[in-house]
């Protein structure tokens, strides 16, 4: 979850600290072994290391550009389900009218396309995360239904699926027309193409070769980095090594944390956050100004767990 | 907001003008070290510098690009907005007609969907500023509908809720066929997806870590400066480190103010100017040519409150 | 207008002219002092050129790209304002039938509404290069007609306006279905949305601390130029220098030419001449093949106007 | 035409044997001033074409991307054209029932339409490639209406309009409802669209000041470069100079061959083979397996004529 | 196939064995005539290869930005195949209305569409493998069906005729209502345009002359390499050189197998997986709740066959 201020640094500078101590004693070594046994043909000329830097700098570039366009695609996706479902509701509380006379069966009906559509934004929302689908849903559908999508791999389709049955059923029933079903369903298709987006971005890894092979050419030039210093400077150089190091290999994992925006990380996209404003949106929408408590931190917890 | 030549360059370059008086003063102090104690081995090959430059050069790239992304997203929503207000008119202008016999309902009814429309603008433009959305709606709307739309967190979805039932009331009045509620809908769509686009630019922050590690690489680039021109320079040096800080200072801090066009800087997307423009189109459409008091550098005045 | 083989190249070399001469002058006077008073220590590495060469290669590239996509943007406009322009042309004529008894009344119905897309078309272009949207309707639409939209200040959209009264008022008399109007409309939806782009790219700058910084950058690296280069070369040096700066201050030019496409520049989408292909496509679709005359460099005349 | 292993290489670096040997006796020009006549201070260091490598480099990159995007879009348009003539194929033919008792005629109808799309794909290959529209398509339609479309000066829009009347008549006749004919009429709309995004990309040229000045500048860069090789290197050289001034000749070669996707250059769009293709997919639809003859290299035999 | 993890890596760099071996022959052999004859003049300065190197650093940048488009593409078009598969289901199920009287005729008509809609999947799958189409069919299509279509040239498309015609006969059967044909007409234009646009990917290569001048470029690159390196080190050069090499040779390597995303390799777009997945989803929405056999790497064992 990305939200002002509240990235865990030490989180994030942790994730490196075994690498960086490595690199810090590896230097040492070479400048020990330089200094005290006086081998100077251990320098390379600087030169080297710029031509790979060149190179990595453009390759980690290119990865940085592709995983920031992953994650900006979730969040895009989870943007579009905010508001389709918010058109959807706008939808199925304006077509269906509640003045009619038989409006109890009527108002009943509003009130579950409505709480479907919470259901299904926090199903989605657990099913990407690799968690059960099922957990949590009883509390805004019933029991029968819970009973029904339990049956489907892909639990959000089933709501789905439940959603179009009963438009099906409102149509026959006068409450809606031939068009507004046809437009409703098209909102339907616009929330399904959403879940299969996210669940292409959680189903394709980053070419792992590409991956592999920055991964291996900037420890390479990392590893090659002591050499080139040596001449210059003495101990000092640890820090300096270290330093830029260390730029490299936060880059990478920057890299490697965004491309997978849907994996229960810190810099995950905020889909609970997300959907309990979907939630307080649609009751208020129904009327129902009772909102979900908004305990603080639900996105850290979440991680906590 | 960006009209050109009204960008107060004194405020842009005011915003760095601690960060260059420090690097100013530090780089000083290395000149009088190295020329005073005659410190020779302080002076570290430009090579060191510019393999830093490289990356570092590449990432304030990647992220004026994402930061330009934004900005530019921001502006073609707005530029949206006013397509989709326009367009809304045009269809409830035409397909509600006139001329028929209860005609000062609908008259009424027209000119009451045009003036949400306005509402609708500042409102969003109000909520996406932080501040009350529900200022100033009552110069638009009735004072029962403020009253509604109060009780709801999110203003101009509630404005839209109200958009829709007004557009079913129409429908089963005969004054708009089935197609044309259906259209009509089609419309509201758009503006529910420009009002979450906004909001989506506006809660997801650039990612943290990746600002903030381009933060420690420049400075600690710009620390490294003044020992790899030592060598070269006496204390001339100290307005060329300042004049390449400077340089990277400054697109860092571009890229920051443009990354969040919501932020109430002059960098912003100008939504009270845009409003504004849609409140004269549409009014005119509604024969009212009575137009709102452009009071100039409205956006600017915004600012200074 | 950008048509083969006809930019006129003075022009755009004369542009950067007298920026030329002073870098000249500016290289010869250092070169002199350098030479004659023998100031050794005036000459700097050419790193440091290096270093700014790279970042401010980068951020022209990030800026001709930027630039490059507004022009191709406005270009796609208007090649979209075309195909919708000759799509609304093919659905009036095929929609609304004239071989019904009253096919004089809707004969002049039909025409009607071609010849106003023509002149929305001239409106828009006019509107869009700062002229009066009105000068020439009279040639395509009555004088009731431009008595009208001479109230609005936003010409193009009350032509729009009057498109879509005519088409409330044919699916009253029964010309068109109500599919029809509604198909009709949404062509109507996209050349507003197209009018509503041009107008964005029109009214929102470059980030003018962008263009600002990368100007000064630039200047400042040119600066330096001719001290890194005044240790290999005598008075060579000052065709060098100049060439060196001409190429920065060229690709700068062309970004600044580039990004304000509707700016009555030679680079300038042509928006007159499309217009005239328009009224060509459409007066034949029309059965009307007394074509507009073209006189050559229709656009050129413009800009000597 | 681009397809595996079929590009004539003799032909592509045909294209720059001039200027390869042109640098090559330049070079060896200077290799023979320099050595005979011993001018050692001709030398200039290595990092003046560096300096300019990177500007030039970025420029390249920059230019190669935009011809590639053109390209592509060309090769994505003719996708789309290829899955809407059999979109609309499928409609015409599920939509238009043919049991019915009339059904001689509506069979006419319908192959008439299919048939009339075959000559619309074949009518804007040929008018992209400035040659005459109206040829061959007699084989596809009747002569009638190749007399009337003769007198259009865009064949492909005149077909469109002779689709669009045909649906009109069909909707009269009762063969389509309503919302097939408007179904019908949006794939004719997206037809339309694709043949006017063809003519933008055709008569849109790459901003000539761009191309012009990255040629001067590149060549500019190779007439240093031997001045910056002469120092190390004797007669050898000459193929080093080549080599590189090649590799840069050869990248804006590229471009420019890419960026003109419609200019009957091997590196073409293959419009013949891809309307050939749709043409054995129609008449398959139609139950017509008298397929095309494919003569091998179809789009290769044109260029030769 | 790219699962996490599961990347034959000894494949991936056994690809570029020969390669690496050669450049180490070759590198070798540089060495051992530098030291054993003392030639001394062939070295050449680093610079040489670094003005190179940043343009084929770039140019590879360029294409490898350009393979992982091509690839990411075709895995977006799968997700909308997976996306409008779904939806396509979910509209016959709840459109056709099971509860009629005639519901058997009815039950099987759904039943039909839906695995008629899954043997598309596998079709288009095997077709765009350069395999059989039809391999399979008779699994979830009748005879009669799988007889029909084989007289087609491309399969998927014959499916989607099939499609079409059953819609159409719902529609006189009263099954359907105007409205839902022409809404499911709409998602099989979707499912065409996907099919049309795998075909685009699959038939169009990556510009011969591009992938050829890079591929020499870096070659001759990476032949300027050992001369450049030889003055700092002996024998150790090996290594290096062979490391740096394998770095480029990687990266176009990648490039190429990732450009082709349809070609039977280990990188290719999982499609049988993906076609599992929908037959599995499909399935359970007809209430089929016996799944296809989920053999493990079933992307795996069709390259091994």
């Amino acid at each position: 979850m990305l939200l002002k201020n509240n990235i865990p640094f030490k989180y994030v500078f942790g994730k490196i600290k075994y690498e960086v101590l490595l690199v810090a004693v590896y230097t040492l070594i070479i400048v020990i072994l330089h200094d005290r046994f006086n081998l100077k043909h251990m320098a390379i000329p600087l030169s080297v290391p710029m031509i790979m830097g060149t190179v990595i700098s453009l390759l980690l570039a290119f990865r940085s550009n592709q995983a920031y366009d992953r994650w900006w695609e979730a969040r895009t996706i989870w943007g579009a389900i905010v508001n389709d479902s918010r058109s959807f509701t706008r939808q199925v509380l304006s077509f269906v009218d509640d003045s009619a006379y038989e409006s109890e069966e009527i108002n009943h009906f509003r009130e579950r396309m409505v709480r479907r559509q919470i259901a299904w934004c926090y199903a989605l929302s657990q099913s990407l995360r690799g968690l059960d689908g099922k957990d949590g849903l009883e509390k805004h559908i019933s029991k029968r239904e819970v009973a029904y999508v339990s049956r489907f791999a892909n639990i959000p389709m089933a709501l789905l699926d439940l959603h179009a049955r009963d438009l099906n059923y409102a149509l026959k029933k006068g409450w809606l027309n031939e068009f507004q079903q046809v437009t409703l369903d098209q909102t339907l298709s616009r929330l399904c193409d959403a879940m299969g987006k996210c669940e292409r971005i959680k189903n394709t890894v980053f070419p792992a070769t590409y991956s592999l092979y920055i991964h291996f050419a900037m420890n390479f030039f990392i590893l090659l980095l002591p050499f080139a210093l040596i001449e210059y400077f003495g101990l000092i150089e640890v820090p300096l090594v270290v330093a830029i190091a260390a730029s490299f290999l936060l880059i990478e994992k920057m890299a490697i944390h965004l491309q997978d925006p849907f994996d229960n990380k810190p810099t995950d996209t905020p889909m609970t956050t997300i959907s309990r404003n979907i939630e307080r949106d649609l009751k208020q929408l129904l009327n129902d100004h009772h909102l979900p408590e908004t305990t603080q931190n639900v996105d850290h917890k979440f991680y906590v767990m």
